[in-house]
């Protein structure tokens, strides 16, 4: 990493320029721990008080920031300081990713059937089976498994380690990270006498453009028809989607996350971590699930839920607020019950 | 997929077939979703309006259902539509699956010493190392690896990318899904002085007949003797089984479970999604054990729990319904207050 | 497994032996369920009962045990009877491993860059990309991808089918259990109009000396500088660390439980099962959060916490307890209403 200050504004585009340094930025780094030639930000007004002792020497600022640097450093404001500061890191990334490999590793096995489109890349011990297809530019980690017939979109990048059991399709700019399990068996029993006798699942599961699926994330096939996660939808790490769940486009679902079973979700829903959906439940477009809430029936759109089983976000509030002061009511009502048995 | 209704009537056996369909049945579909040519079947109560309106040639219906299907249809009527249905499911999936090859692909690593019996399969890039027994028609994945000493049942279906650890014991007509990990070692140390110095485990897991394991679930071994997986037991995805727990026949484990250390279960309990249950806990026969819920103490046989800590179904159900009305409680304790202050 | 009761005592050097066993100890067990010619241990109180009647042969006891063990029966009194018997257990467990294999497997992919120390083991369909480092007497699983510029300390042990995205490091002794993924990005995006904008992460992850990480657990990188886990913390399976977490040393974080991005957790910090931490969120050294605990605030020192939204311990008790009493409560408010609208 190698930058003048004016070859950072030529990047960023500043709003404006306060200060100056006049090095080379050889690094990034957080405002509390940054160094004399790295490159920070400000953005989570909770970090405010790092901004001013700061050893950063360019820290990129919103536009309504007030303070001034010290000697040989520079503030450069920005609409977004947050995005800005990505755009840098996407240069390093760009720089690192540079000489990644194409082509198909001598050791992959791939079957004669699969049809490869160009500047993919399929990685050592990968294994592709018939009838599948990869699109121009996709990527195949190391040690992946594709099952038969499945789909892998244009500039999709799958990570080592990843599994699509057969017929799992996969749109265009897909990342799927080391560990991710796509399309195994739903879990779904018919209970016999007791007995627990398996399901076929012969449904799929189809991921659409632009969506990210984190490390060691479970995503079941569908009984039958599909199991369906809509364009630009990211989902965390260790995350569980059940079989037949529909979820729309542009959703957030956190770490360790769940949704059981044919339930729902429209679009711009997010999950926060720990939330679980049961079966069969229907989540309406921009709903927002806090942390660890539990969620058993339908949710009309636009609301935030809280608690388990879920409440609006005000009845969980003032449910939270007023749980510790339970001993307190509990010994005021036996005072007016006291007071109550006494002679008047 | 290719069926006449004459086909469907033998495979199925229906008590009453209402209507007629003379097309071909080419695909199996949902109530809403169905069109013409598709089959697809009625069960959950939730459901029951799409019914009349489905474009279904046949739809699969309880045998007290009223309604009569439009022209050029079919109702059959059935004692269990989901299972009837799971049937056409597992026609599909036979032929499938016809082509399932055996053998030892070209590229696993086997030592010497393993024994594999007829009719099995070990998929590309699998290692199975030295000790281990492979039984008739059972099945390792691409990408497994099967630790010494293992003993894999007949029939047993192991899926592409599965750890075994040393000395694990599967049953016959077990399926582990992609991404298992079966005997690592249990989260055990000895504090000493703040340094948690590791217990060495040198048992076992036990996996019993009939059970299925699915994607990215954890079961760790012994720290000595087993952790034991009874008969019939179905353990859905990234669940945490802990080391020495026992769970016993003919449970449903739900996805995001987890069962800490040496706790046992009886048979045909039940735990939904992201329930836990704390270490050294003994749940016995029939127990069900709602989503999200914590068990942190023993439970006798047949009782249902809700809530974290766990309360019986009714504590938990009242308990919810009045949650909502504390801020009521305490305003009217404050009312009454206020009168009990007054001059009578 | 052949001790006799003296190389026992010469073994684990107890205060004092009641009693003899002039037989071969065979195996470790437990208990309830040990017979003629096992040894085991008594420690957890739960299980006083089964020591009077345990058919093994010795016991091992706490040093104030009362008891007096049957005819040809032992026990060994010890100031830690749990930590005598894992001694026996590391003694059976160093028996199984002295066989273990070192050098490169001939099927590993290992770039010609990468440095490898003496004693090194790496394993069957293993993949190395450049510029990585192993340390002497460090074991890399079969199945493993280990990315460009990882660095990997002395002792250290990987398990099969582990995945370290690039630039990694791992101190020394540390062990990586089956499915791990350590590296992946992490869960940050610029929302712009709707859509979810990915941020590049080129942060890596630095595992200190002495951790454990169970399997399928996931620590993912930060989006700059590092996501840090620190000396002789313990990790159990199926955990998600978020992006630019810093654990301190000598934790334990208990299955299931998940820390959001950028939180700090000092030392000796205990998260029990399932717990979740929120994002930007500092807990002091000492804290003990307990399972399913739910963080979203800092946490002083030495606090117990329970519940969700975490309350103290003392306040999780004390509402605990008088939940259940909450109908009861509205039921007597109902009566002072009644009796303070009826004539004085």
């Amino acid at each position: 990493m190698n930058f003048t200050q004016d070859a950072l504004v030529a990047l960023l585009r500043p709003l404006a320029v306060v200060g100056n340094y006049d090095g080379i930025i050889r690094g990034v780094s957080a405002l509390n721990v940054a160094r004399e030639g790295d490159i920070t930000f400000f953005s989570n007004k909770k970090y405010a008080a790092f901004v001013e002792n700061s050893q950063a020497s360019i820290v990129l600022v919103p536009e309504n920031f007030d303070g001034s640097p010290g000697d040989a450093r520079a503030y450069f404001k920005l609409t977004n300081p947050s995005w800005a500061f990505a755009k840098i890191c996407a240069a390093i990334e760009r720089e690192q990713a540079r000489s990644a490999p194409i082509g198909i590793h001598a050791s992959a096995i791939v079957d004669e059937t699969v049809k490869i489109a160009s500047q993919a890349y399929i990685g050592p011990f990968a294994v592709v089976e018939g009838d599948s297809v990869i699109g121009a530019g996709a990527r195949v980690g190391a040690h992946c498994f594709i099952g038969r017939g499945c789909h892998i979109g244009k500039n999709t990048c799958i990570n080592p380690r990843v599994t699509l059991y057969a017929n799992c399709q996969l749109g265009e700019n897909v990342i799927i990270h080391s560990g991710a399990v796509i399309g195994s068996d739903g879990f779904g029993y018919e209970a016999m006498d007791g007995i627990h006798h398996k399901l076929p699942h012969i449904g799929c599961v189809i991921i659409e453009n632009n969506v990210e699926i984190g490390a060691n994330t479970t995503i079941d096939r569908a009984r039958f028809a599909e199991t369906r996660i809509g364009d630009g939808t990211k989902i965390d790490n260790l995350v569980q989607i059940a079989h037949n769940v529909r979820v729309g486009r542009d959703c957030l679902i956190v770490s360790q996350a769940g949704i059981a079973g044919s339930s729902t979700l429209g679009n711009r829903v997010i999950l926060a971590g720990q939330a679980g959906v049961a079966g069969h439940v229907n989540i309406d477009d921009g709903v927002q699930v806090a942390a660890q809430c539990g969620v058993s029936g339908n949710v009309p759109s636009a609301n935030t839920l809280r608690g388990t089983p879920a409440m609006s976000l005000g009845e969980a509030n003032r449910f939270y607020v007023l749980r510790k002061r339970i001993p307190e009511l509990f010994r005021r009502v036996e005072a007016l019950e006291k007071k109550s048995q006494q002679p008047q």
